[in-house]
C-alpha cells in the first residue's frame, strides 16, 4: 500500500502533517504517542486511529514528528520495516536509529489552531527511500532534496526572519501597550513587510530612518526610548546594523 | 467643495494617497512638485493636473508627503487659506507654518510598485479642522486621533516591525545566497508568521530554540555562525531577549 503512512507524535506537526496527509487521499494508518490521552484526542479530532507502537510496522514510512530531543530515543522503539523519517531542521539524519532513514522538513511554523495551504510549503527532504519523496510531492509542489548541514542553515535562517521577527513583534506589542497604543495597528504594516518580499527583495524593500540615515529622527526615538534600556540597545544595534548593510549594497 | 484636495510631492506615499483619493471618488485638484518632470509624470500616471504652488490655494486641504526634512521649509511655501496637513509619523504639527494645521499619517509602508487595499490602514489623525478626518475616513476604516508624542511611539513600534524585521529578512537572504540556497524557500513561512498575528498574540505565536531554551540547537547554531560575527551577535542577542523575555511572561 504505497504511501501508507503512521505519525509518531502529538504536537503542531504531528497534526498539520495529518491533515495533509487525509486532505490529499493519502491512507494514513494511524497516530501513536506516548501519552495515549493526546494521541487519542488528536486521532478522534482527525477522524483517525490510535495506534501501538507494534502496528507501526504495517506502515510504509513513519514519520516522527516529536520534540527534536526525543527523536533518537523515538527511532529505537520502532519495528523494522518501514522508511523512518523525522521533521526536524536540526537533527541530523544519520542520529535516527533505523536502517531506513530520511527527512521530512516542512518549513514552516505550526500553530494547532491554524491549517496551512501545505501546497506552497517547502519539505526539505533527505535520504535515498523514493517513499519519502512520493509522500512530500502528494502535499507539496515545492519538494527538494537538502543534505544534513544545509537544511541545519535553512532551519537557522528560519529562525531568524520566523522566531527573531516574532520577538520584534512581541517587543512592540509590550511597547505600544505600556503607551496606551494597541498593537492591532500595526497588523496591516506587518503583513505588507512580509507580501512585499513576494515582488521585491528585502534589499530593495528597505525604508526608514536607519535606510535614510536620518540621525535627527534616530536620536528622537533613542531619546523616547531612555527609559527602555532593553529597546534602545534593539534599536541601536538594527540601526547601526541598517546603515553598514546599506554601505555593502 | 468639500473634499477637494491637492498633494504635495512626488514619492510613494504621494502615490498611493493620490491613488486612494482617486478610487475613493475624491476630486483632486492635483499635484504639485518642486520637481517638475516627476511632478508632471506623476500626474500623468494618475490622470491628474500637475499644478502650481500659487494655485494650492484654491484647495480645501494640501497634503504635503515630502521627505520629513522638507516639511517644514514647505510648509511655509504653501499660500494661505488651504488646512495643511502633513504624513510623518516624526514631524510634530506644530511644526508646519500654517494656520490651519494637521497631521494625516497613515501606518503603512509604501512601495511605488505597490497598490495597497487602504480601507484597512489605519490613519492617525491630528488637530482641530475637520476636513482632515473626512478625508481620512473617506478612505480608511481605520481613523485614530492621535496627539504628536504618541504618533511618534506608534512610528518608533512601526519602524521596529517594519525595518527591523525586513533587515533580519535581508541578513537572512543574503546568509542563505552565500551558503547556495534560495531565500524564496523561506517565503511562506514569512507569510505565515505575520498572518499569525490576526489569530494570536506574538506572545503566544513564540516557537524556537530559545522559547524552548533548547542550548543544543542554539550552540550549534552559534557554531555554524562562528564565521559570520555580526550575525552571530544578532543570534546571541535575540536569543537571550527571548528567554528573558520568556520569563517575564
Amino acid at each position: 500500500m504505497e504511501g501508507q503512512v503512521s505519525i509518531v507524535g502529538t504536537g503542531n506537526v504531528a497534526y498539520a502533517l495529518a491533515h495533509a496527509f487525509k486532505k490529499a487521499g493519502i491512507k494514513i494508518h494511524g497516530i501513536y504517542g506516548r501519552n495515549e490521552d493526546k494521541a487519542l484526542q488528536l486521532s478522534k479530532q482527525l477522524g483517525l486511529a490510535s495506534i501501538s507502537l507494534e502496528s507501526l510496522a504495517f506502515s510504509n514510512v513513519v514519520i516522527i514528528a516529536v520534540s527534536d530531543h526525543a527523536i533518537v530515543e523515538v527511532s529505537q522503539l520502532i519495528p523494522a520495516g518501514p522508511v523512518v523519517v523525522h521533521t526536524s531542521g536540526s537533527v541530523a539524519m544519520s542520529d535516527l536509529k533505523t536502517d531506513k532513514p530520511g527527512v521530512f522538513y516542512p518549513l514552516q511554523t505550526f500553530s494547532h489552531t491554524r491549517n496551512v495551504d501545505f501546497s506552497a510549503i517547502p519539505i526539505c527532504i533527505e535520504g535515498t527511500e523514493k517513499e519519502v519523496r512520493i509522500l512530500a510531492e502528494k502535499i507539496s509542489d515545492k519538494v527538494y532534496n537538502i543534505p544534513s548541514l544545509q537544511r541545519k542553515k535553512l532551519h537557522l535562517a528560519a529562525v531568524m526572519v520566523n522566531n527573531f521577527s516574532n520577538h520584534l513583534y512581541a517587543k512592540a506589542a509590550k511597547y505600544l501597550t505600556e503607551e496606551g497604543l494597541d498593537f492591532e495597528m500595526l497588523l496591516p504594516l506587518i503583513s505588507e513587510t512580509a507580501d512585499k518580499l513576494g515582488q521585491m527583495k528585502p534589499d530593495e524593500a528597505q525604508t526608514g530612518p536607519a535606510k535614510r540615515e536620518d540621525q535627527d529622527v534616530i536620536r528622537e526615538h533613542l531619546n523616547i526610548l531612555s527609559e527602555d534600556p532593553e529597546l534602545a540597545k534593539l534599536y541601536r544595534i538594527f540601526t547601526d546594523s541598517i546603515i553598514a548593510h546599506g554601505k555593502k549594497l
